[in-house]
């Protein structure tokens, strides 16, 4: 029933692999576009393709559309969905040495599509995140031509025109429109493509497994690698440590066309998420030579040494009878030890995936560390991401929690579903397994909430666990987020109904993982400035530019920009800036009560990620801590403090105060970090401008690594202070990078 | 990792493959047992040998050991289990027509053992649910022997001597020692065994199976038969129904040594458990013939057509952010409808499963559907049951809840047990996968509590997930019981530390489905004379046979005999009958409650399972309805009566009322049959000896189909009566099958 067909449209046998070995070159050709807006059958313009792109930016460059982000040009795009487009490039029959072969490759064509050589088709496939490579070398003429014609977007039905669409086929759900993405589906080759010319005797697959033994101490290593025809040549492998010095080798000749060789490393230095250590890696390089001692290929790939598993957290058994079982375990273990998750849930930086560049990531995983997270969760609606990405994961120890593209949708128990979900979690989990960064497969998002409505017995969540084990057994695997014991949401400061706001919300609740939470704010006056025309610009409105940037009826309520909610705390907005300011508080405070008192609630409960780190395209407010495509948003720094390693902080009852009241405040040092922490003295007081009231002193005692300790409580009236902002600051004697501060309000 | 390895001890290549095809004749042989109690290696003693059986039974009738089950003699067969024991056979070669095999053919041998022939190691296995089929044609001499050598049963440890010895093996749990089993681990042929005689081009394998439309109308056949040099054999394959007339039928001639095709069934009648409809069976009858016309073979089996699902309980959404998952389903819908689930937790019905008849079954499972009874959940402590049992259920439309052989233990993530488990679970599923009855498969018991501390990341279960996935994906599976959502316990009808009563911890609880729970009675005075010698019959005490029997220290508290609890209702017990009556007497209330309480959950509630129902051998004391090897205790009935499809109902506060206390009921209509109950009316009276009070009549409205009525509820001050038992008395009127009565205890 789950059988991978692989389906060739001649007779003729081409190869089908997974990707291209590491060193391989891809030599690019020169594409061009066909389309015909009308017909989908007749090709009336060629326009030049830039590859990898999409076929919608093609056309946007060749007939000068508006960008896709200002105002509510998108809707000019939404034709291309449904129309057939054809990529063309013609190349001259390379000259070949004895042996070699030529190859067409391309690493993700987005998302069914057909390949012509010579005008006769030679492939079929579903599915944007298996890579293709077809052996040409014998059908090549002197000049010749290959086309890749690219089908409309996959629809399980016409109407609505929503995610639900999406849900009979492995392309991300987001695109078909989401609460913070505009409806626009990429289509067309979203990853490096080209010609590859392969040596005879080349390597053509290889993987390099290890197991640790109990205690760490040793990595047993397995190698294999295959090709055809490489049988009698010669290899030879070392594995080098971050100073290049040679710590294994290996020798041999090939046998059976493949080479298959143990390694034992002693004491490996392992590797560990930035916060933890080093995440130290090791380089390994494979030689082949033709039996005149010639190099055929040299291959080189980074090796990181580390145990994950997803352990028990603590006190979750149930009491009495009958008794139910204990909660799935979320927390985190990396070479032993118990790593409190901090981090962000990544989406899709561009909404189109075939201009995300190694620069654009290693730009956002810089800032990501900025913040002090050690984790991303590669959300389930958006695309798996491209190797770079995982490769400056690996290098700077960002853990990563990697999703299958399924999400808050019902993805059915069908035959024809389940064999491209099937082919493209393998070609996901092959190409992902070898990173040390990764450490948690998860199905999908939301998939057991009643608006997904999968279950455990879904036959696509079975079958990626099954993928999974078969696959990688060294990396947990869970269904969706949320399962039991862990929560999603809320997305807003104040619940809209029953008034509740983050603060006793986060107070009452008791979750193994907080995977999801978001705090609106909205972009900054100088970005909306590029997204909305001026005569929209003050007062926002539904209904134009303000909207299709997400700021009404995005979500629930007046979402996201909730001016009423703001306006609400802080009085009726003046300006642009004015209101832009206060939701950007808004956003700083509730995210930073969230994340410390998640923290607060370590070691029950073992992460904290937000929803959501980034954005596609610049919103006009979103739950993004960082505007399109890297600005970050004032909310930024009070995250980044929330997740310092150690602070003091304080629990809070609620957001305005009355003079007189009796604010009471509980005061904790918070310890992420594998040091200690000495004895030291918390000084609370209240300030606005130049008045200030102590609270108390508290004096801690030591704080053992990676363990919190519940302070004192503090009970003050509210001063007689004007309407308006004041501050509850946290002073930690001697250690100012400790100290902390939260702005609540005074109203009269 | 995985990968099922055959280990053969010879290079000569045996035929390795699944049971027996149906119709084939084993021919038993005479078999003869060896054994050297203290030295391994060398055998000094033959005893005959009965197969299948034990190597305990054999022992036990040549050397005259008392019977396992009386007093404390199950002591004296400890030894065994660390012996190795080998069974020997001679036989002549059978005259063989052109192109027969012989094959030595076992069902299952418990658990590591060798076999060799004619004193040559031929083969080696762990795992007794996996058949052996060796093909002995060629090297049969004119007189032969074959032998086959038992070793130790496994133990992962010395110490502790209890059932964490069985966490990594495919052996049941339960012989280890339970709170209800002896100390008496099991090893030998314990099924089928002999010479099988296989015609040239005899069928091997062979597997029917189906997928019915959404709508239930057709049942897309798919049939496969294989084996060596079929090929160019002619088959007819009929299919009838239940008064023989032939359905649907197809002939043709093997090609390729396979039988392959397709057949589509319109209308079929399907296969309901008894109380939603007629387990209707259809027969399947392939007949291969040589090309000479000659019957080859006719392979016979029964086929019920029926869709099951787990499906989402009602109700089962979380509220409010942050929000967690919708629990997971355990509503069992069977062909569209969903059923209440109503049943017991099956534990071997003997200690020796050898000596397990189709008998033994038949009446086991008649008692059950006497209980209204309509699930069996087969607990995963012990044996996957013999063939007949599943054949049983199959035709009595009972449902089938399976587990693998795991429970209450922390199964690793090693390699070698993962192996056999891989190989002990194809097996498993292969052979039960073909039974209407069987509803899910569930990895094990209590694994993911405490005292098993296995996880949904343990390797074990998710390969069980995949196994039933990639052999059985029309079943659904859970990882064990109970997950989220599901309770198991409690076991007394008093808390022994808070004191609360079954009435009240039944009145709070809410769960998706109660799927353990026990209510331990005393056996009964009869079959206590046969186990418990005459000077320890009473009074009752630690430390001997009542002991070995369960009586004490079985569990928490004075478990199972709980002497205690039982007088501080009733008062000292003078005589043995006194104190047994009592212990009943709790047990049939107890029970009763339950099992009406979490029908009144209904449909949020979807399944209620006792634990337990029978018992492998006479317990002095258990939670168990069904004395070995068959005796009802009184509760039993008690609980046929709760299980009634139709019934009057009441909600209860507490056991013990004293006279002018205010006595508060609730009554309730429960229906879970098909029909339609029409208005009526139900009358509440309180009653003892001659005396009665009336508590009032509720007018019921229309109950519908599969649907209960919460009623009225009434409200009486205790009358002055003598301390002692008391009734409350529902009467139906006009329907005396719906009465209900309750036994309540008044204490001055």
């Amino acid at each position: 029933m789950y059988a991978l067909k692989t389906v060739l449209l001649t007779t003729m046998l081409f190869g089908f692999s997974l990707p291209k070995a590491t060193g391989q070159q891809v030599t690019s050709l020169d594409w061009e576009l066909g389309y015909n807006r009308d017909a989908a059958s007749e090709v009336l313009n060629w326009i030049p393709a830039v590859v990898p792109g999409a076929v919608q930016l093609d056309i946007a460059r060749a007939e000068k559309y508006d960008t896709w982000y200002y105002a509510e040009n998108w809707k000019d795009y939404l034709w291309m969905e449904d129309a057939f487009f054809t990529y063309r490039a013609s190349f001259d029959r390379p000259a070949l040495k004895t042996g070699e072969r030529v190859y067409f490759y391309a690493g993700g064509i987005d998302y069914i599509f057909d390949i012509l050589l010579n005008d006769e088709s030679i492939f079929h496939q579903e599915g944007m995140f298996t890579p293709v490579k077809l052996d040409l070398t014998d059908r090549l003429k002197s000049l010749n031509e290959i086309r890749i014609v690219i089908h409309p977007v996959p629809k399980s039905r016409k109407l609505p025109a929503d995610r639900s669409q999406a849900n009979q086929s492995v392309k991300p759900a987001v695109s078909y429109g989401w609460d913070w993405h505009p409806r626009l589906v990429p289509s067309g080759i979203w990853d490096e493509c080209g010609l590859i010319t392969e040596p005879a005797g080349a390597i053509a697959s290889f993987d390099l497994s290890y197991k640790l033994s109990n205690n760490l101490d040793l990595a047993d290593i397995s190698f294999r690698a295959g090709g055809k025809k490489i049988c009698g040549c010669r290899y030879s492998w070392t594995l080098q440590d971050d100073t290049d010095q040679v710590i294994l080798e290996k020798e041999g000749v090939c046998r059976n066309d493949s080479i298959i060789f143990n390694a034992v490393l002693k004491d490996p230095v392992l590797w560990w998420p930035h916060d933890q250590g080093k995440p130290a890696l090791y380089t390994s390089r494979l030689r082949t030579t033709d039996n005149e001692g010639r190099q055929i290929r040299l291959h080189e790939s980074k090796v990181g040494f580390r145990r994950v598993r997803l352990v028990m957290n603590s006190q979750a058994d149930p009491d009495g009878f009958p008794k139910s079982r204990r909660l799935p375990p979320i927390q985190v273990e990396i070479n032993g030890r118990r790593i409190f998750c901090k981090g962000t849930n990544w989406v899709n930086p561009e909404v189109f995936p075939g201009i995300i560049t190694a620069v654009r990531y290693e730009e956002l995983i810089d800032r990501a560390l900025e913040a002090n997270f050690n984790m991303f969760r590669i959300w389930g609606g958006g695309i798996v991401n491209k190797e770079s990405f995982y490769d400056l994961c690996d290098r700077k120890g960002m853990l990563v929690w990697q999703e299958f593209p399924l999400a808050c949708n019902n993805y059915p128990d069908e035959p024809h579903y389940l064999e491209i979900l099937k082919q493209e979690s393998s070609s996901i989990i092959s190409r992902l397994k070898k990173h040390p960064c990764l450490t948690l497969w998860c199905g999908g998002n939301e998939l057991f909430n009643s608006w997904g409505g999968m279950t455990d017995q879904s036959l696509a969540l079975r079958l990626l666990n099954s993928q999974c084990l078969e696959l990688d057994p060294g990396t947990p695997f869970i269904p969706t987020s949320p399962i039991e014991g862990m929560g999603h949401g809320h997305y807003v400061f104040r619940d809209f109904d029953s008034g509740e706001e983050v603060f006793a919300r986060m107070n009452r609740s008791r979750f193994t993982a907080y995977t999801e939470f978001g705090m609106p704010a909205p972009a900054s006056v100088a970005i909306l400035k590029t997204i909305i025309p001026p005569d929209e610009l003050w007062p926002p409105a539904p209904g134009g530019s303000w909207e299709s940037h997400h700021a009404y009826k995005a979500w629930v309520g007046n979402t996201w920009l909730n001016q009423d909610m703001i306006e609400d705390y802080f009085g009726k907005s003046a300006t642009l800036e004015e209101l832009v300011a206060h939701g950007q508080l808004i956003q700083g405070e509730g995210y930073k009560y969230i994340f410390e008192e998640a923290r607060r609630q370590k070691p029950y409960c073992s992460m904290v990620l937000n929803w959501c780190y980034n954005e596609p395209w610049p919103t006009a407010a979103n739950n993004s801590l960082v505007s399109w495509p890297n600005i970050p948003k004032p909310g930024f720094y009070q995250v980044s403090k929330a997740c310092r390693p150690v602070l003091a902080s304080a629990r809070l009852q609620k957001f305005t105060w009355m003079p007189g009241e009796k604010f009471v405040t509980e005061l904790w040092m918070l310890n992420d970090s594998q040091q200690e922490v000495k004895t030291g003295k918390v000084t609370a007081s209240l300030v606005t401008g130049s008045l200030k009231v102590f609270l108390g002193t508290w004096q801690y005692n030591n704080l053992r690594a990676n363990a919190n300790l519940k302070g004192q409580e503090f009970t003050i009236d509210i001063p007689d202070w004007p309407a308006g902002e004041f501050k509850l600051l946290l002073e930690a004697e001697g250690k100012p990078e400790w100290n902390s501060e939260y702005t609540l309000m005074i109203s009269q």
